[in-house]
């Protein structure tokens, strides 16, 4: 299997996605990588670092698009930067899979209109999974449809149920609609019709309608959100992640008791934090794109790119995009019985 | 000065209401308040109690409007219950301010259409105060308001502004409007039209969009969000505030070593809760209804009552009425003015 990695996104790029890819051919065998981006550059990384560069290839791209130019660039001006060439690759299918960190509107529009998306998709969702105190959550949609109509939300709910099977081997994964109140009769007119959807589909496990306070208790693993609702909750949980990581530093430091106190501390913390920090799970799908796309944190480091990949080599190897496919025709086959009759 | 108390809203109502109540005749030697609910069981209260009744009145009231019924239902079957009888009192001048810990949905449609709203204001919007690294910030709309109109987020800002700057007493409350990326470009049509509204307006200090992960750091004074979004953001705080909470008691809990730390750590950490305990800022207040009316949070004690007791104080001390009407018609002459022209 070939994965292709957007060489030159995210903040640490070149030098940690070379790491990232190293380790991963390393771990996995059965994977070979594609790094996308200036190959002079590359080489001296690679010379560099004193990595061997077995199984991992270079196709050379000019450039890269940056989280400040106009998303839509990537079909045009941009689509011979790292990320362009990247998702051509992916389309032309010289690779099984696509990883990059750089910006993630960028990834979303290429996710939607440069590789083709499932029949019936209008447009590829961003979903993050999420930790929680009973493990972790699929969040969709994060952002990239801020207004969604109830038949998208249905879309949205077998797709990432689809991945949770597939990807965490859960049978039946829980759905929830993330809406301002529990009772079926919360929020706008398109809550409600998403609400009587989902609770009539018989594909999905539908636990109703969930509040955003809930979430981190882990009341559902897939959430299904407009990208509104989503891309409020994502970030929130960001910014409180790091509030509470400032203020428990500022308090450890304070006096030499406090110090005492975090040093008998330490290790249970690390593993805290780890349990916290999102790139250990991996990094963002894009569901509803006819391949896989995985969008890795802009910091990510060697290892948050190796998460990646693995991340991607397991969505192949599970056959998740014909499994989607399967689902997506059921949901489609059914509104179609519905018309007959 | 008289506050109007519902004294059977909250999960620890009539007691804490009523201790609350007394702390605070005790502390605000300005102030009479009157109880609303079952005059008999509140009787019975104060005497079980052993507190003073002085300065401290009670109107009859029957019943309770729950969570679980339909907000709508206080202009009808629930307009005899302990916070009916309270909005009505507000609304024929038997008192300056109400204070409730009931349901938020009641409250909300008694805030927009049993007391009358402020000229131009189609519907009050739910503003609560809450942590940040730097203190706190007013965030509006929670979710009175799901959809909003760019003049309605305008509303927002400029009562807002008016709100931090009565109460604590900045001169230029930085705005900011909430959104899914910093650029002006970025969200919806209303979101870019908001936008501009905000930069356009002389009145306020506009600091430009927010994304919600930067909320937690204390970047803006006031947040302006569709009620939508606010209820998100609102939502997503106490969830992941509870599951750090939960995370870190089970840390410390875990062996003599982690338990050791906990104790010297006791203190200060009891600092941080208290810091995190939204309860301690007051309660949440209804903008854009013609008295003040504050909502505590349902799991309220008698310090909480206390709080939201002297926010409501210090919203008719500070005559904070009048200064919205004043900046509400500001903007709706600068509107005229623009149509002139």
């Amino acid at each position: 299997m070939k994965i292709i990695v957007d060489a030159f996104g995210g903040d640490r790029s070149p030098a940690a996605v070379i790491e990232g890819a190293a380790l991963a051919v390393r771990e996995y065998d059965d994977i070979e990588i594609v790094l996308t981006g200036n190959r002079e550059t590359l080489f001296q990384e690679f010379k560099r670092q004193g990595v061997s560069s077995d199984r991992i290839d270079i196709q050379d791209a000019s450039g890269v698009i940056t989280v400040e130019e106009d998303p839509f660039e990537i079909r045009r001006s941009k689509k011979d930067s790292s990320m362009g060439v990247g998702l051509r690759l992916l389309v032309d299918g010289r690779g099984d899979a696509f990883v990059s960190a750089g910006s993630t509107g960028a990834l979303a529009v290429g996710s939607s209109f440069v590789i083709r998306r499932l029949k019936g998709v209008r447009r590829a969702a961003l979903a993050p999974t999420l930790p929680s105190a009973k493990g972790s959550f699929l969040l969709l949609d994060a952002g990239a449809n801020l207004d969604c109509r109830p038949e998208t939300l249905l879309q949205f709910a077998v797709m990432g149920s689809v991945y949770m099977r597939c990807m965490f081997d859960m049978q039946q994964p829980r759905v929830g609609l993330v809406n301002v109140g529990e009772e079926p009769t919360k929020g706008t007119e398109a809550h409600r019709e998403a609400y009587r959807l989902l609770q009539d589909s018989p594909f999905l496990h539908f636990v109703g309608n969930i509040e955003a306070r809930s979430l981190p208790l882990g009341v559902c693993d897939v959430a299904v959100a407009d990208g509104l609702s989503g891309n409020m909750i994502l970030k929130t949980m960001e910014g409180m992640g790091r509030f509470f990581v400032d203020m428990l530093k500022d308090l450890f430091l304070k006096n030499p008791k406090t110090k005492l106190a975090a040093g008998l501390l330490y290790r249970d913390l690390n593993r805290l934090w780890r349990q916290m920090d999102y790139t250990e799970y991996g990094g963002t799908i894009f569901l509803g794109a006819s391949r896989p796309v995985v969008k890795a944190h802009g910091s990510s480091d060697a290892n948050a790119f190796k998460n990646a990949i693995r991340q991607a080599r397991a969505c192949v190897d599970s056959n998740i995009i014909e499994e989607m496919k399967l689902g997506l025709n059921k949901i489609s086959d059914r509104e179609k019985d519905y018309e007959r009759v």
